[in-house]
């Protein structure tokens, strides 16, 4: 798995566009900072369908996603193989300067999970990579358009001092000393923020304070420097275009992020998950719009972004009905069983002309298992699919004389496409596509004990299913 | 500086209520996840004592302190001396139970400007120590009195159910071979939650599940195990009094950092700061009681707990009526700056008898400038404090022959004691043992541009005035 931080994303980006644009599919898992943004809004058993997306939508707007994995799988047209090209991305928001910044929440619970898991904080918190969706960016755009006040932060406030108070003397020493070349220029060290776009806003400060001194950076080898040049006016307005092109690269970087989601959407793939509700919420929200307060809309607006969407789960959950005998495979709990069970050779040896999956990342080995690291459950989502799609393609087959083409394995998931599961509500699954059965709730509920000697208490079947 | 994590806080904890003890006063400070709950929260230059708690208390309960820096420092009573050892404590909320999770938030800009100073967050997130303030630790002691159900999380409910299937099986095993001893054990390798009190859960709940096998947990350089061991009944009985010790333990370290500051309450230090009115604040909530409504009962409260507190900045901003002339000791604007003009040999030269200032945790070394880590400004804050209440005590003195004594300096200072500073509002600080003057708003307010030349744009103005 290739681990992406904000360190070496725009190096990686233009490859991980590359990998998508080949991909036959691209599978999707998010670690999220928290479920439930309060008791009341944690998913129960009698929540219509609305309820759920109401509740979900409060989620979006608290917790963020702080580590989002993706796997390219491409389907070799002349080989029976797959291959896997896993990414793990670390997110975390950043500011648009000192006023411009977000809010967010943490789950102590979640947090613990993760760090249980094996998540480190730092590559999250210190060293995420920001994203923007277009509501954000296009405010962002108009809010430079307009040159409103956007304040450095206390930070990069104590940098700007710092760097002009010595570009200050430099030019008066300039001044005093008529034997100096107008073409010299003078490097000040300084420390970027970890926020680029607060590095931009520091010399957009520094060029509209200092005229006639054009600045840039330079890293070096890991040392940054402001370098302040002298130049005549002629130059300066020449020279001054570079500016339209930096401001132009400030707001890239901020929409970061959001720029692998673009391209999953101009390349309209095949998106696959596992228990992906809330993936597509944020999927949605965080990257492309704030969501609508009507799940119908979202629906709309999802499908066309997202053409087809194949969520494991809800695959998995539905073809029991034609492998009722297969009792193993659909006790499988969690995504994490479920690869274990599709990737033995009791299973794979069911079914003739399994695909190889490859796994390019770990150079064609099995890649280490990693419950809940997004990575890794993007590859395991990705690997259960195609799993399920090939025992599907091949139910009415029998013995054949060739093995199903990527074709065949979509064709035999078609029933299931944009069906999305949800867990604990009156439907088992929400069609992105169909209008919602309408939710019954059961008239009765009966409960009692696994273990039947021990008295049913009132209070602890409430909490348990949180009515 | 000593860096304090859940890793090596239980066994540090003696030598740093020792340390405490030991001390003349204690310095310290907070670095928080954010600072306003929302832009209506900001602090304004008309904010009553009143409005201003008000808001503080919304940013008290919605963020947290990620570190904690504590500097004990020791008046040496034979030579003109201070010495100082310095903790960094690394602080996150953990569950207690599933269901027991506290929500909290960050604010990016505070999360930039945590990294900018180098601030890593996988120990605050991954490694940080729990607390409870007393009102949680009653309700939990309430809770587990009362066998009141706290459901395991996700990944110890996993770790529950393979650890029970092992020692199942183990005994199964143990049933069809009559020749083992009966005093034989059982080990099973488990990894352990970065909670604590997860852990203890888990050991209590695998007790409830095995009758008449004693279950326990070893941790033999860093390899964790649980031991089952099958003994008689008597022995059993016996042995659970160590269920009662067990409880208490994992009550112990989920109060966890609030011992540090109870020790500061029971041994009644003097407590400096600097700008500390949220730090106040948070030493009140977090690791006391929730803060009560009222501003009065706060301030009557916390002089109980904390009869002597000192914000440096405060003796600093009301000291410049006394020595009008300093001008560049009067315009340092940031505890950084007030550090190195007093640490300056310019500054220390013109005071008679200055204390020597010495640094233990780096063996005698001047502490390396670290601003904003919360350790290295615990320590300025009280470098601060001293170099001023020096400064203060040599006022009236003129030439004496004798240094100052650590009483001198209290003496000096003690107009100032428990006056904490408030920026930006009607009156200047908040007097904890007074009632507070009566905040008056200014009939007018005169604004002009710095640089004159250019127009005053009231949209600008406000935006910075934050009115």
């Amino acid at each position: 798995m290739i681990e992406v931080t904000n360190e070496n994303f725009e190096q990686l980006l233009p490859s991980i566009e590359e990998t998508i644009r080949m991909a036959s599919f691209v599978a999707i898992d998010m670690e999220l900072s928290g479920l439930n943004a309060s008791p009341a809004l944690k998913p129960t058993l009698f929540d219509s369908i609305e309820e759920r997306y109401r509740k979900q939508r409060e989620t979006v707007n608290r917790f963020v996603c702080c580590q989002f994995g993706l796997t390219c799988f491409k389907r070799d047209p002349f080989v029976n193989k797959y291959t896997a090209k896993s990414f793990g991305f670390y997110l975390c928001p950043r500011s648009l300067g000192e006023s411009r910044s977000k809010r967010f929440a943490f789950d102590a619970s979640a947090v613990e999970f993760l760090s249980d898991y094996g998540l480190d904080f730092s590559k999250v918190l210190n060293a995420g990579i920001p994203y923007l969706n277009e509501e954000e960016e296009y405010s962002l755009k108009q809010d430079l358009a307009n040159d409103c006040l956007i304040e450095l932060s206390k930070q990069t406030t104590a940098e700007f001092e710092y760097i002009s108070s010595k570009i200050t003397k430099w030019i008066a020493s300039f001044e005093n000393d008529k034997k100096q070349e107008w073409s010299e220029s003078f490097y000040v060290d300084y420390v970027p923020s970890v926020n680029d776009f607060s590095n931009y806003l520091l010399i957009k400060e520094l060029r509209r304070n200092f005229k006639n001194i054009w600045i840039k950076t330079t890293d070096d080898k890991g040392t940054h420097q402001v370098v302040a040049s002298r130049v005549s006016k002629e130059e300066y307005t020449r020279i001054a275009l570079e500016a339209f092109k930096d401001e132009e690269f400030a707001i890239k970087r901020s929409v970061g992020f959001s720029q692998v989601v673009r391209c999953l959407i101009e390349t309209r793939k095949p998106i696959v998950g596992f228990n992906m509700m809330l993936d597509i919420l944020y999927l949605y929200n965080d990257f492309y719009r704030k969501l609508p307060r009507k799940l119908n809309t979202f629906k709309k607006e999802f499908v066309e972004l997202f053409p087809e969407t194949y969520d494991s789960k809800a695959i998995f959950n539905n073809s029991k009905k034609y492998y009722p005998e297969m009792t193993d495979l659909f006790n499988a709990r969690s995504l994490e069983e479920l690869y274990q069970i599709l990737r033995s050779k009791e299973f794979l040896s069911r079914f003739l002309y399994q695909p190889v999956i490859e796994s390019e990342s770990t150079k064609g080995k099995e890649p280490e298992t990693l419950p809940h690291d997004a990575g890794f459950d993007s590859y395991a989502s990705g690997y259960v699919f195609i799993r399920l799609a090939h025992m599907l393609a091949m139910k009415d087959k029998g013995i054949t004389k060739e093995a199903p083409t990527w074709t065949d394995h979509l064709r035999a998931v078609n029933e299931f496409k944009n069906q999305i599961n949800l867990i604990r509500a009156t439907v088992h699954f929400l069609d992105l596509e169909k209008d919602d059965r309408n939710s019954i709730r059961p008239q009765w509920l009966v409960v009692e004990n696994r273990d039947k000697s021990e008295p049913l208490s009132i209070s602890k079947v409430r909490l348990e299913a949180n009515f």
